[in-house]
């Protein structure tokens, strides 16, 4: 799984039209804006398919460390298969979001997750600070497992 | 290379502070505001150092095609280092970068290109219809040579 997190000003979406794998959503998901949002641009990839548990689990620890670094308010969970070119199938990607979503909110994190398969229009304000934009790569490693590498990737890298 | 191009209203940036691997600026580059944009985000890969020049020719062919179809104004070349796992040395970005500008230019392309290794705040508004967002690998090869494979990957590709 990557993921890109976005600490925002706002962020606002719409929905267009659907893609041949929407989901189904009620009236009140087709927009949404939130404040202070942590947006999470999330590509679900072929390999997460082995042990979607574990990669849920992890991709909700780093989201939550980093919720709690920069002081948002909300988390929005956003469908991106733009940040990766190996994809898991449609309905592993929308199984992995909405445990990522559930999981968030037993935590007590103020949760949405913007709908899957849909073009949407969105605008988003980044804030610019440092820890404004973050990429992560998400494996199936434990935590106590996870190799330097995957630690200096965790640094802001900037370009 | 990964390129993300997003069909905006609009793309807004201001600098914030510099990294170790900033460029000089000017003064007017400090900030910057774009309407009916192509935001083209960036990440230059390592496998991109060994044919610099037919990556860039590349880049460009892929950019202007999209260009056209859209119908945007201005091509905002942003450096975009998340997309990718694998960077390339920033002196090697910087120059690929200068170089996709120049080409942009001198093909009659109205462009501008984001300033390098300073953390910004930005905001960007997608169009949001099916060519608004779109993802491609740039490689080495010449257009002819181009495999079945990445003439898929560049439909597009939703969730
Ligand atoms: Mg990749």
């Amino acid at each position: 799984m990557r993921i890109l997190l976005i600490h925002s000003d706002y962020l606002k979406y719409k929905t267009k039209s659907k893609t041949r794998i929407a989901e189904e959503i009620p009236e009140d998901k087709k927009q949404g804006e939130y404040e202070n949002a942590l947006v999470v641009f999330t590509a679900v990839e072929k390999e997460d398919e082995k042990n979607p548990d574990i990669i849920v689990e992890n991709a909700i620890n780093e989201i939550k460390d980093v919720f709690g670094k920069v002081g948002a308010e909300i988390v929005a969970v956003y469908p991106y298969a733009h940040l990766s070119s190996s994809l898991s199938s449609p309905d592993m990607a929308k199984q992995i979001l909405t445990n990522m979503e559930t999981g968030l909110a037993n935590l007590g994190v103020n949760v949405k997750r913007v709908p899957f398969g849909w073009y949407k229009s969105f605008e988003v304000a980044c804030k610019g600070h440092p820890l404004s934009e973050l990429s992560r790569t998400i494996t199936d490693e434990k935590p106590e497992d996870a190799s330097e590498e995957s630690k200096e990737e965790s640094e802001p890298a900037k370009s």
